[in-house]
Order: C-alpha cells, then structure tokens, then sequence
C-alpha cells in the first residue's frame, strides 16, 4: 500500500511521486494550507496539501489525530529554512495528491506526546502507549536483544530446543501456577518456573548443547518489580566445568553491550565469592558502581562489654559491622533518625552511628551515644579497619548476620544513591561459591539457596549431611550494577549425589522417588556432566534500555496484582467451563455467587 | 573437557593428541584389544585401548553400553582396509593413553539401534530416545527451520514480540486451558490459543511488522494427530492487503524448502478458489499430488428418477459427485466392501459405484447395482463429465455436500495411497475465498469459518446478514501436499465491521461489549489495514523430516490423552494449593478421595 517508509525520503527521491502510509500526529492550518506531521513506525514527515488538490484538501480538513491515511504524491524539497534537522525526513516535505482515509479516530484517552501519564491509563489502552516513540523503541530493541543472543549461541552450536509449558507440579521452588486437566480430572498441569528438569534431561539425551528463549511463571506475591510470566535465556551445556560455561555467557554479554549500546564492560568480569561479597557489600549481587564497603567488626566487638555489639557477636550466626561514609558526618539528626527508619524494614532494632570529628582525640574526636561504651581499642582498631576520615559517619548493624547483611547492605545503596555516590558506566561482577543450603526458618529446614540439582564443590560432598551451611556449590551469578541478570550452576549429574542433596534437604527417598523419580532414573543411564545458566531478558532489556520497571519493555505486561488492565483477564468463566474441568469454586469465593 | 567433536578428527590431526568426551555406543574385545565406538553429538569415532596402557585398559574392561567417558591420547590412521567410510572419523582411531570414567549407565530399557520399539516407551524415557541420530537429526532440522524464518524475517523488518501466555478466556474458539487466579479467587486466566488479539492490538499501536514464534493452547480431544499445545509461527502486517501478505509468506516457505531441504516448490504457488477446491477434491485442502478429481453430477441428478440420487441433489445443501478411479474396476467386491466402510466413517449411508467395462455399449458395458435406475442420458453425461475410461471406476456421493465432500474427499486420499497413485514430489497452493461463515448443526447457528476478526471480502459487505451463507472472506490458507500448513487474513480494522460480523454470528452487542469491548475500542482508535497469517510449526517440520506424527518433532510430546509419560504430568496436588486458588474438586472426582 506504500512504496516507502517516512524515513525513507532521501532528497534524491524529490521529484518522485512516491505513496505514504500512517497516522496524523498533528494538523496544523497555516496560510489556507495543511500540514500534517504523518507518522509511521520510522518516524514523521511532513504532508502539505494545498487548497488547489481540492478532493485532497476536503479530505484533509476533516482529518483529526491519529487518523489512519494513505497520502500519495511527489516529493519536493522543503522551502529554505523549514527544513527539519531532528527528523530523518526533515529536507523534504511530501505534496499531497491524493489522500485516502484508511479509518478514523475518537480523541484518545491521553496525548501520546506527554510524560506523566498514569500507568493504569496507559496499560489500559496499552495499544496507544505502544504508538509512543519510547515504547516501540523499547519492543525493538528488546527484539534487537533477542537477535544477537540467538546469533551467538547459533554460531556456537547451540540448539534451540522448546519444552513444555503444560508440565509437572515439583515442589521445591516459588508457587506453581496450576492447569486442571479435562481428560485427568482431578489432576492438573503446572506452568514451568523454569525448564530446567527439561533441560538437564536433554543434556542426558546427549544434546551437549541447548538453548532456549522462553516464558516462565511462578505465582508470587508481586512486590517488587516482577511479573508473573516472565522471559529466560536458558543454556545448558555438556562436559561443561564453571569456567567452560562463563566462558559462554560472559563474552555474549560482553558483545551485546558492545554491539547494542557501544559499551565496554571489560574483559575479564571480576569474579567474586559469595563470602566475599556478604562480608564487603551485605548482599550477593553487589552494585560495584557504589564504592561504600561494609568492615567486618565481629571479632573486636567479642572484646567488649557494650551488650548490644557483644550479645550480637556472640551469636552463632552474629555479625557486628559497620558501613563508612565519606564525609556523612554532615548528616543531620532527622536524616539519621530517616535512615534508622530504612533501617528498621530489614529488621534492625536500631542504627547506631558514630561521627568522625577528629582523628587525633581518641574518644574525643568521635561524636555518638554509644561511644562512651566502646573501649579505646576497639574504636582505634575501628577507625583503621574501615578507614574513616575526618567529616565521615559510620553506621552500624549488630544482629543476626542476616539481619545486619540486609540492613547495611541495603543502607549503603540508600545512601549512595541519596549523596549522588554511584560511579556511572556499567559494572559487571561473576559471584561464586555460593552456599549450597540456606536455613529457612519459616519451614524450619535446609533449604537450597539455588535449586536442589545444583552440584556441590568437591570439597563439601562429605559435609552435605554434618555440615550443611559449610557446603559450597557450583553456583554461579553474573550481577551488573546490582542487579543479578543471570545464574546458573554445574548440575549433579551422578544419582547418588543427588540423592545425598535430596536427604539433605529431609526429601527422604520414597518422596524423592515419588517427585524426582524420572530424574533420578536419567540420572542412571549414563547422564553426562553438565551445567548452564540462565539469564532473565525482561531485567536485561530493562537495564539496557534504562526503563524503570520491567513493565516498560513488556508489550502487555500485568500490573502488581497480577491482572491484566487491557483484556481484564483473569476473568470469570462459564460454570460448564468448571464443570468440565472436575473443579468448581469454593463457597463464598464470589460476592455474587456467579460460576461458583 | 574436550579438545574435538568426533568429527572434527580430520588426518591432518594425526599424530596429535586430542580429548575427546561421548558415550559408549559398544564395546569390543578383539585379539585381547578393547575396541570401543564413542558416540558424540556430532557423531562415532574408534578407541583402541591397548593392554599396555594399563590403567587405560583395566577401566575400559568396566565399561558398558551408554558409559559417559573423557579419553585422552594421540590420534592415528586406522589399519589399511579397516577404513569406515560410513562415519566422518572413518580414516582414524584414537588410541587411549587416559580414560576416565564421567559416569556409568545401567543397562538401557530398550536398545538405541533398534526400530519398532513401542511409543509408550519411547516417551517413557524420552531422554534416551532423543539420544538416537534420527531424532537428534528432527530436532537439529527444528532449530535450522526456526533460524531460517527468523532470519527471513528479521531481515524484513519484523518484529520478534512476546505476547502473554496467562490471558483471557475468550469464547468463539476451541476450549481454553483455565489457570485459576490466585490474587483474584473465582477468576481464570486462560492459555492462549493463539496470540490472534493480541498481534492485532500489536497493529493498532503501530509496529507495523511483527512476528513470533510461539506456543498456543487447546484443550481438544486429540483423535487427530494433534497436541495439547503446539507452536505457531505468527506473522501480522499493517497496510497489506492478501496479495502482500502472500508476498511475504510465500518467498519465506519456498526459500526454507530450497535452502533446507534443496527442494523447489515451484514459482508461484498455484492459487485456488475453496469453491473450486471443495468442487474438485471434496476438501479445502487437496493433496494435488492425487491426479483423482470428482465430478459434478448435481444439476444431472435432479434430472432423474432414481431417488437416492435426486432426493440429494434437491437438498438446499445437497450434492451429487463421483470419484473417478482409472484402471479401478479390478477392485474385488471386497476392496469395494472396505471403501464403503471407509465411507461410512465420514456419514455416508453407502457407496454406490460403476465399473466401466465398455465405452461403446451403452448401460451395457457398465457393471453396477445402480445403473438400472439411471437413464441413458445421465450415464453418457456422466462418462463425459469425469472421462471415464474402459477398466475404470467411479464411487458417488449422495447426500448432503457436506457428507459427500469428506466421503469423496477422503475417499480420494484413500485410493490413491492404495494404488499408489501419489505422484512423488511437494505440491503447494494457496486456497483463497473461504465463506466467512459455516453452519454448526450443534448450535443451531452461523460461526465463523476462521475467526470472527476475518475481514469481509469488498462485495460480501451486504450480504452479512441477509445471506451470511454467500459472504465471502479475505482469508487464505497455504497447503503443501494436501497438510495445511498455514492460514491467515485480512483482519476486520473497522469498528462498524467488527460489530456487523459479531452481529452475523449472533453476538449481540451487550456480549460483544462484554467480551471484546477492548479490541472494539482499539478499533475506534486509529487501528491500520492489517492482516497475517500463522504456520503450524510443528506439523510443517514434521513434513520436512519426514516423521509420522508431530510427537516426532517435539522433544517432549504428550500422549494422545494428553499426559506426559516422562514426567506422569499431569499430576495431583496438595490440597493446601488448591485452597489457596479457591477451588476444589468435584466430589467423586478422584476415587480414593485425595486431595478433593
């Protein structure tokens, strides 16, 4: 229906009749002549239609936004000093002929060339907040993503290989969404959190090399920036070691930055351990942009009468540590009292602080309530252990290692983020040995910190059952500027260790057997080793296209409650649709008693 | 772990010592050498374990079928004549030097290299039937197809958008797969059964150009060769009309056979009106690789007394045909006996039939229970209308078109795979000019012969309501070797259209409101021209492999009653999930009363 996009308008087309296809962005009325701003999916360019074209003109008085047109005539430069730098079509102005309205348009809902619409609004009408040049920069660039992922891990012979949807319930992960299945009444299908029994069993089928691009779920409680079905670069290799697969995903994430946004993010990625990064940033996926560190005070504060740091370090899985910021004694009581706020959603009953006034005073150059509590030692060891300088605070956690690791560690993106403190660039940093098990004390068990078919290192195989939190994995992160964008780890490939992993998890063997049996029994017949890992698309295209949620780089996302404000799904269904399906509603779970 | 594939063991390699990693494929003891075939993706190579390398040998002993090694040492030429020039690493051998053992397999459930092996148990233990070439090889030719259209399409401009898979249950489709709400309890998302609204919606917001390749949902008795889910390649275009769309699809399935299989389909397909092809073939969807065509005997039958005949011809919706078979008359009656059976599977009350003896004997030279009752006239019409030949047989339909288009069309099939009539090759053509609408005898009413979102063809715009039966769509479908391998249309874009085909189908606007006051609305914004079409993956890397069925195609197919054999999915579930959902079964659901 057209010969040419809008940007495609070189000035050697001038002269050239050419046919124009998209929507009125605007109609301006000048001198008894029209001009229309037309807008297609490469850009704008300008229409001019004169009194003279009369079926045109007529056509073009009754134009209104977002009219849909197909507009056909020649081409001519635009008059000296009307020319439009900002547009790719901005030297030359199309003179229209012929216009045809291919549909109309009520007034929108919101003007597509504002900020600060409400989300909720644009969700709704999700097809118009697409129109917007942001957004349908974001879609295409997230294609743009997809592109290069698939070509690196084509050339490398990787194949793409797609699992099921339709799959098991298995226990040991997030909240599953369920299918009832019609033919199976009484059973139901579960939506994958991950592919990932899939793809270990495509490594036992001898497949070496695997990827896949694909939707995910799990049924969570959305608070923080996540969605219920979400998009996984998932790779998976054979006679494969840790080193052997960073050395997959970290030159493809290298060369998608380089590729896609002309940044350099280095070469080799640091590599940190998970110890490490607990003891230095109080998280595991640390923003390395942010050169706050936290410094280990455990041991000193062992020494010291002061209850609230000795009972903390006394702990069995105490910590007592304190994060330096440079030049904060400036901080004020009532910004203090709001950080001791912050502090208190992880958990902190408090936040004692100690502010540097002087170096050279012992106790005296330090203003703080607690200082009169601390010996001089303990402060001297202090101060050199972190470093502080004249005009800077320290604050400090004294609790659970958990406790104190989330508070400080969450303090120190607070205020770096507050004083301006954040390096810019991008910084890329692989976490290692992670804790094979982590205690959750809701259910009052082991559970495992990445998934139970991680492998654990040669060295912890023995302490699988006596020492569970001292056993490593083969685990892996890659984390950019504080965000963990993938992880993966070495599977268990051998059927005894996975069974030890099971037993250490209290999965005894006839409920392993039970949920794991297929596993296990690949696991048997002559499984190879492997590994792989997984990279989340939605955060890395929200990353690289420096959107605030991963909503925006969704093309119909669901909001926080898991609804979809365009189609308004979930909805309600017919009872025969139940009925069918073995189910129905328990009592009272509709107001109005409807399909119940 | 490895230096080399099997194949990459090339002689210019010998003398070099390379690791390389696999299964054991077999195991052999000559002369008091061990012999072993390692098996890799990429596929055999010979180890020869000498008894003097000691360690080497004393594991090899240990070793059995599908054992996963790592073997190290220098490759060599293989003794003269004992060359294999079946396998790419035929020339050489390598002698172990190390071998260690990755993992040990118990005896397998069913040897690789065997075919006949029951599906059952192929599925059971899809992992290792994925280790045999032949399916390794159809899920390799899935990737390279999947690569192939990306690539074509990519190269065209398309976008790659993900559209969600948790949506709404929408009606005017086959049944949807229910996800229950948790957030929203007595709400349902529903699984998609194709991303059809939403690649619209894609359109209204300006994208122009999308596609994806991507899962769909129905929860359909699977008598066909069909799945629970199965994945669709989707493409929509704005500004086309069916000729555009078919400049787009065509080039993409002729270049894919060209480039994959060195196939030509030919330039252009041939295009086929449906009328013509119901009228031909008796079904919208001809092999035309089967010279076997019918013949219109309709107005010839109201003509004549023998009431079976006339009876179906004075039906509003009657037809009277023949299928002509040449050299057919040396069918027994017992062959016959069996295509009438055959017939009746598709409704037809029996199969009448003329063997043609003689040309020039009037009814004499015609052997049939029915040519008493047929008049001269009818007899010579009809030999000349289908080209009867001396030895021939014609089979007739009677009886509602319906009935007598799947007999005969059928039928046709039938035939020709028995007498091996199939011309060898790949036939496409493009069947244009669908009916917008088809009665469903069950409802009582007209339903759309595609979906409800099919544009009108230009002069059927009138005719929606006062003769839906004659309206005419702007659909195509695109048939290789009698398998729709694809379809699409020209979408509604007008607002007043939408309304006019939801009314057709007896939609009133209160419900049209209801269920798709979303898509209505976005038509009333500005929504382009636009129209698409969708490839049935699965079935078209299924023809390209030559596979049976598409379980062949899919790494984890399910059973044709829906149920993985691997994972025993679908499952049951703790009640405590259930709960949470705010269902519950139905009683008598489960037997023993678990989880109800």
């Amino acid at each position: 229906m057209r010969t040419h996009y809008s940007n495609e308008t070189g000035t050697e087309l001038i002269g050239s009749e050419i046919i124009l296809c998209g929507w009125v962005q605007r109609r301006r009325d000048h001198g008894g002549v029209i001009f229309l701003d037309l807008r297609d999916r490469e850009g704008l360019i300008q229409i001019v239609v004169d009194p003279s074209q009369e079926e045109a003109f007529a056509l073009a008085e009754q134009v209104r936004s977002e009219y849909v047109l197909r507009v056909r005539g020649p081409l001519r430069a635009r008059p000296a000093g009307s020319e439009n730098p900002d547009i790719a079509s901005g030297a030359v102005e199309l003179q229209a002929v012929a216009i045809e309205v291919l549909n109309r348009s009520e007034p929108l809902p919101f003007p597509l060339d504002e900020d600060g619409i409400s989300e909720n609004l644009r969700l709704k009408y999700r097809y118009l907040d697409l129109r917007r040049p942001e957004m349908a920069g974001r879609l295409r660039l997230r294609h743009q993503v997809n592109r290069y992922l698939r070509r690196y891990l084509d050339e490398r012979g990787f194949v793409d290989v797609e699992t099921p949807i339709l799959t098991r319930s298995t226990p040991e992960g997030a909240r599953d969404y369920l299918v009832p299945s019609r033919t199976q009444p009484g059973h139901f299908f579960a939506l994958p959190q991950s592919p990932q029994i899939f793809k270990q069993l495509l490594m036992v089928g001898g497949l070496e090399r695997y990827y896949q691009i694909t939707r995910c779920f799990r049924d969570e409680d959305l608070r923080a920036d996540r969605q219920p079905e979400f998009t996984q670069v998932d790779i998976e290799a054979s006679f494969v070691d840790e080193a052997a697969v960073m050395a997959i995903a970290e030159p493809m994430i290298r060369g998608l930055f380089r590729e896609l946004l002309d940044v350099d993010l280095g070469d080799p990625f640091p590599r940190m351990p998970y110890a490490e990064a607990i003891r230095r940033y109080g998280v595991d996926r640390p923003d390395l942009r942010n050169p706050l560190e936290l410094t280990e005070l455990t041991d000193l504060a062992r020494t010291v009468e002061f209850k609230v740091f000795r009972a903390a370090a006394e702990l069995p899985q105490g910590r007592v540590a304190c994060l330096r910021v440079p030049g904060g004694a400036d901080l004020s009581r009532t910004q203090i009292d709001a950080y001791t706020e912050f502090a208190a959603i992880y958990g902190a009953k408090g936040l004692a602080w100690i502010k540097i006034n002087a170096l050279d005073g012992g106790s005296e150059g330090l203003q703080s309530p607690i200082v009169k509590f601390l010996p001089e030692t303990f402060l001297q060891e202090m101060l050199q252990r972190s470093g502080a300088q004249v005009g800077d605070i320290l604050f400090f956690g004294a609790d659970r290692a958990k406790i104190v690791n989330e508070t400080l560690g969450n303090l120190r993106n607070r205020v770096a983020a507050d004083r301006g403190l954040l390096e810019g660039g991008w910084r890329a940093v692989w976490i290692t040995d992670f804790p094979m098990f982590e205690y959750d004390d809701q259910e009052d068990r082991w559970v495992s910190t990445h998934h139970p078919f991680t492998a654990p290192q040669e060295g912890s195989l023995g302490l699988l059952q006596s020492h569970p939190e001292k056993a490593l994995a083969r685990a892996y992160d890659l984390v950019l500027n504080g965000n963990e964008i993938g992880g993966g780890s070495i599977r268990i490939h051998r059927r005894e260790v996975q069974e030890q992993v099971f037993a250490a998890l209290g999965i005894d063997p006839e409920e392993a057997r039970d949920k794991f049996g297929f596993l296990l029994d690949a696991l048997s017949y002559g499984a190879p080793p492997h590994g792989g890992l997984a990279f989340g698309l939605d955060r890395l295209v929200m990353l690289m296209s420096g959107a605030d949620t991963i909503r925006d780089v969704i093309a119909f996302p669901k909001t926080q409650k898991a609804g979809c404000l365009l189609t308004d799904a979930p909805n309600r269904v017919a009872e025969r649709q139940l009925r069918e399906l073995g189910i129905r509603l328990r009592p009272g779970v509709l107001d109005d008693g409807q399909a119940s």
